[in-house]
């Protein structure tokens, strides 16, 4: 009488939003938010003007295709094909309501009941709770002090019910980008397996390597294996209008349409065509967007050495993230709530990112930084540096 | 190695699409279609305004509540309470990206592996179809030549995996409202087997009869055993924006919360905000539209007795459909792909609404009504009686 949404744990990032209620902020320690990676701001104000003139067609208003809109599949194959160096045909992209939904849709697609996925961990929670929601179990692999998986770690965790590894890179929540050879061998490890290797490249457009990130695309049967998801939501600030996309080979693709065709019908049209127009129109833009965020990322570098001095260490650093081991002999899980009324910061605990059985990510928290700009980050570190261990201990008795 | 999908069929409405492939027609006989159950018209031109001034505000672009907009939700329990002369509360509706999405996150909400749903049939192939991906048992309920589903029938079929009855009322694609006395009978059974009577709504606001349509609502307790699914695809052809939503027990949405948090993070904002601009400022437009396809309903049965005198039957007729029993020996899945080509009509055969192992969908098709007016109506209505045998015949040698 267990229910599938029974056994799945609630989202992680609504409940970290009730530690804020009871809670006031001066106006000289206003909130620092750095638990949720997304955009704050809206999309540039020609994005927005765009959607307005699309919603003047009739088409935006009615339902499209399952896979989504011909135009925008083009258009990202040929910006596939271009930026890693490969072959991506329109039939290769499926358009999807948000990169959870790319997520969901593929697993739905390659997996049943005692199907396993191997995930490395930390791992992205929404991952986690879907493949529970499936009946699916995910089979932790664990990372070091780099966060980087290990693939021989990997190839010692598959049995003949997995059915795919799934990795994010630049991962949340560690910021790590995977190196290219490190993704290179878990294609080879899952190709020669014959399981699906999932790359989340969600974080993708805010890579701090120039030019392609892993050279998979460019073997010209990446689809018997390969998987990319994707998602507008971070690129062009279109959060709100929910759009993403799977890159995969097209028989896979037929299986996501019969998915998405029970749980969507389409993606937003609006957000679809905000998304082509994007494409189009927004390269310069991203660049700078892209820009700015791998200077809030150097700005974490700069000021570490306040934290190193405080025992605290700098596990990962990119795209949206900073993944921190804390000094303190408390939990993360009962650090993380208290952070809120002693120094004004929301952080999630690492706990929110390991598995039950796992005590490494008590050590751990992320701070999601795209949010917050040079100042604010200088003032988030001397705010986590004046943490003192009388405020880090849990409030039972130990 | 079969995946979910795998055990799935592929989505009808496409698969009828391609019959579409290689015909051409003549200006003198354009194709009707009465395929696909949809609005083919964007929404009102206020409206459409109103989502243009809706884009200015930062908040449409960016994430929402996994539930939806608190003032959806307001607004929706305020006509709930109204229209159903009872009490729902805010906490009691989640809004979801469309009908489709509202009955899949339901199904998770309350279901597992190996349990059963009754479904009346013919049933909505995507009911089916989510049932099917999902590893629950669609368990049929024949229903007889009046469409309706009888209750004593309902209670043989219940087992200790039963875990809900699902119906819909108006009926897709039977057209047939459901007497109150019936849904019930259906709520008593449900309430007395400690099941959920999941009655999906999204046709009332085309509804023949005034006032409510049962008085479920009306029990204090209704969200103890009541869930119901709604849309806005319909009623304000927003169909390109998918906000649809569920009513029921605060508790139950806590698990739907969970899968929507995974499926989707939020509906979309612009969606949610056109759908609650339209509850406030729509109901005599609404009205217009409702009598619009009351008048089309008529036409159907006022062009009914052209076809009676060839042999074929109305069996239910209502919303947004007609449902016919056909006079041929062919099989409606060899017949229905034929009237393309021989008379300019793309309808669905009842094979696609029926169990594989039920014949009774052979006899049957479905004719969507909404787009065609009282003109078009009576031409579709001319080309089915000319239809004689031999076109009617299958290809393959009988």
């Amino acid at each position: 009488m267990t229910s599938r949404t029974q056994t799945t744990f609630a989202p992680p990032v609504m409940q970290a939003r009730r530690w804020l209620a009871d809670v006031t902020f001066s106006e000289d320690t206003p909130l620092i938010n750095v638990s949720q990676a997304a955009p704050v701001d809206p999309p540039p104000e020609a994005l927005r003007d765009a959607m307005a003139e699309a919603l003047k067609d009739p088409e935006t208003h009615l339902y499209g295709p399952v896979l989504g809109l011909p135009a925008l599949r083009d258009a990202l194959a040929a910006r596939w094909s271009a930026q890693y160096k490969g072959r991506v045909k329109p039939e290769n992209v499926a358009i999807t309501s948000g990169c959870n939904q790319a997520f969901a849709a593929t697993i739905a697609a390659i997996c049943s009941d005692g199907d396993t996925v191997i995930l490395p961990t930390p791992w992205y929670f929404n991952h986690k709770m879907w493949l529970d929601m499936s009946g699916v179990t995910a089979v932790a692999l664990k990372t070091g002090p780099d966060l980087i998986p290990d693939v021989q770690a990997a190839k010692a965790l598959i049995t003949d019910t997995t059915r795919a590894i799934a990795l994010v890179s630049p991962n949340n929540p560690g910021g790590v980008e995977y190196p290219a050879e490190t993704l290179q061998a878990f294609f080879d490890l899952a190709r020669a397996h014959g399981i699906k290797l999932i790359v989340d490249e969600i974080y993708r457009d805010f890579d701090s390597r120039d030019g392609p990130p892993h050279g998979l695309v460019s073997d010209p049967n990446w689809g018997d294996t390969l998987i990319q998801l994707y998602s507008f939501s971070k690129a062009y600030r279109l959060t709100g209008h929910r759009v993403g996309a799977i890159f995969a080979s097209p028989d896979l693709l037929s299986e996501v349409e019969k998915f998405l065709d029970t749980v969507a019908i389409c993606p937003s049209q609006l957000g679809q065509k905000a998304a082509l127009w994007g494409v189009e129109h927004l390269d310069d833009w991203l660049d700078r967007q892209r820009r700015e965020i791998l200077d809030r990322r150097a700005a974490i570098h700069d000021n570490m050495p306040l934290l190193t001095a405080k025992g605290w260490r700098l596990m990962g650093c990119g795209a949206y993230f900073a993944y921190l081991e804390h000094p303190f002999a408390a939990s993360s899980a009962d650090l993380a709530p208290k952070l809120v009324s002693a120094i004004g910061v929301l952080a999630l605990p690492g706990t929110m990112f390991t598995p039950a059985d796992d005590s490494s990510g008590e050590r751990q928290i992320r701070i999601a930084f795209a949010n917050v700009d040079r100042a604010e980050i200088t003032t988030l570190f001397a705010r986590l540096a004046s943490l003192d261990w009388p405020l880090a201990t849990p409030t039972s008795p130990a």
